[in-house]
């Protein structure tokens, strides 16, 4: 089901001071930046590796204010992964089959997410601590 | 530097239930497992993908005791992911590199880790919070 590491998420508190740092200091790029006043975030995206199943990035992420995801998380857990975002080549039975296995879905239905994806997040609680993002490239997959 | 995102190391309490909802969640395959009194953890690598640039796993960690890294870091955070490692084509140039660039290095020198690749970790105070394994595959890279 599975496809690919689409992305770590990492939150940060400065993401031109994170940006910078995996720029020099691990020779990354950044493809894509973005805001989203819905997810309360402003995030950039760094290429790792570009593989015929999708790329791989590494996604830095920060908070808009105090009280959005990633401020909350910061707050409590401070720097950090918050988390992890698999490919999948089918978002809508990728969803229908993990929920079916008991898994609690966050989204029940796929939502926009970065880089014009569909994504959807699993209940971290459900899946052994790990906040897990479901991503369907806007691309071929 | 990074070829790929190699792994996500997931810490838990009992791997043999973290594999089994791997599996039958997910669909992914138990491909290694591995147990390292050294470094006092018992594990398993799920092959998420195989690529050109090399394969992506999730690496699930079960401590040998509450006296070990996964062991704490479980007593302190609870379950969840504990690492990254990206892969590298030469992890003593990536070392020397990174380590020129103010980023303590926890191993000076690459050490045996999972699936007879050479391994070194990084500080995570020094690299966002995020404690970070650099990996070059025993196969070619």
């Amino acid at each position: 089901m599975l496809t690919r590491i689409d992305h770590v998420g990492i939150a940060c508190h400065d993401l031109e001071r994170a940006i910078a740092f995996y720029e020099s200091t691990f020779g990354l790029d950044v493809v894509s930046r973005e805001e989203s006043t819905e997810q309360g975030v402003r995030e950039a995206m760094l290429r790792v590796a570009d593989a015929p199943a999708g790329a791989s990035y590494v996604q830095l992420l920060e908070p808009l204010g105090p009280d959005t995801p990633v401020g909350r998380f910061l707050a409590r857990r401070g720097e950090g992964v918050h988390h992890v975002g698999y490919g999948v080549a089918d978002i809508t039975a990728a969803l229908a089959e993990i929920g079916a296995s008991g898994v609690r879905l966050i989204d029940a239905r796929p939502r926009h997410g970065s880089m014009g994806a569909s994504i959807a997040f699993l209940h971290p609680a459900d899946v052994g601590g790990v906040l897990t993002e479901l991503v369907q490239s806007a691309g071929p997959d």
